[in-house]
């Protein structure tokens, strides 16, 4: 893990010593917070329109970018317990994405890769 | 949006460019597909017992790795979209649970802050 | 549990032990698997627009059908290992929605009743 | 749909027809709806043991009554929505299961099918 993520990560790491909350955090639980939060993130655009989505007023942004960290904060608990570096791997994600993907068989086409 | 997560959102940005995938892109959808793939990162652990999700075997933590990046992919397109730093939203939420749950009340308790 | 539920729900459940599967169908378990499901089905429709969704074809529905189907499975485990009536739930549930959103503040608006 | 499903089924299209919600009840927004309440059913168990999850006290067995309401309501709305019968598919899908587990090579084993 690189950079400002690894900051990040010791931070965390440190808040669940401090409150030993080691225990709790199994990588299968903190999975399942990350679902809940994921859950969290997408109430937020249940009833809206696509458009609606792309003109957030601001404090519904601030309210979707609470939400945005607490995936985030769950994502990296859940690699460093794992031993994950998660840029490392959407790095390597993105370049498998990009065989699967040629642009010129994924122009505007919304399919899975299987089915193009 | 800082460092190597920059660079991985400017990459994404033009992944999607070079697709004519940004109709697809809306943070209504983008939240959605997070959602689906925090969905498949918890059905690696979802017969496991806690003691198993703690010792993966290795093409096992690969596999989750993969999953990892599938949800950290969805939450920077979306960060981008709605013009969201993640990190410091997740450094600013991180100081907000500072306060919710101070060492000498949450310490080895998995209550809500509003139940301490 | 009423009706046709309930013979699906001793199926499930004498489906369950000829497995010797109890030990892996703890609540907190079939919840992820029933959210895991969720996530499967919301699939369906990620990059859809509304407008298609409306308008599946044929095989499409029937894909949808079987992730249903796989929802309300766990759900019924769920409810006979917690003593629930999903059923009764349910009623019960409606009739406090009726009072959170009469017809008159409701109509035409998808926020929540808190913000009405 | 059958029994006190279909009650239900005709309730919740006259609630929402009573307050012009269709128009957000879309097949899209219901799965998503459902993916979300998904979530908040298994925010209940998410640092749990599974022990705990099989002992839960009275209130928070209700409060988790109403979470599998808010599933079901969804998965409700969703069927009628597509014309799908869910007592009918999750009955084949039950079939389908069957063959897929026979009792002989899935006892005690919580591995996916394809890998039993």
């Amino acid at each position: 893990m690189t950079d400002s993520l690894t900051d990040l990560a010791r931070e965390l790491d440190q808040f669940a010593k401090d409150r030993d909350w080691q225990p709790f955090h199994s990588p299968k639980n903190l999975a399942a917070a990350l679902a809940v939060e994921a859950g969290e993130l997408l109430e937020h655009f249940q009833w809206m329109t696509e458009a609606q989505s792309r003109a957030l007023a601001p404090d519904k942004r601030d309210a979707v970018g609470a939400e945005v960290s607490d995936v985030l904060l769950y994502l990296i608990q859940l690699s460093t317990a794992l031993g994950i570096d998660p840029i490392a791997a959407a790095q390597a994600k993105l370049r498998v994405n990009a065989l699967k993907y040629p642009v010129d068989r994924a122009r505007g086409i919304s399919r899975k890769y299987d089915e193009l």
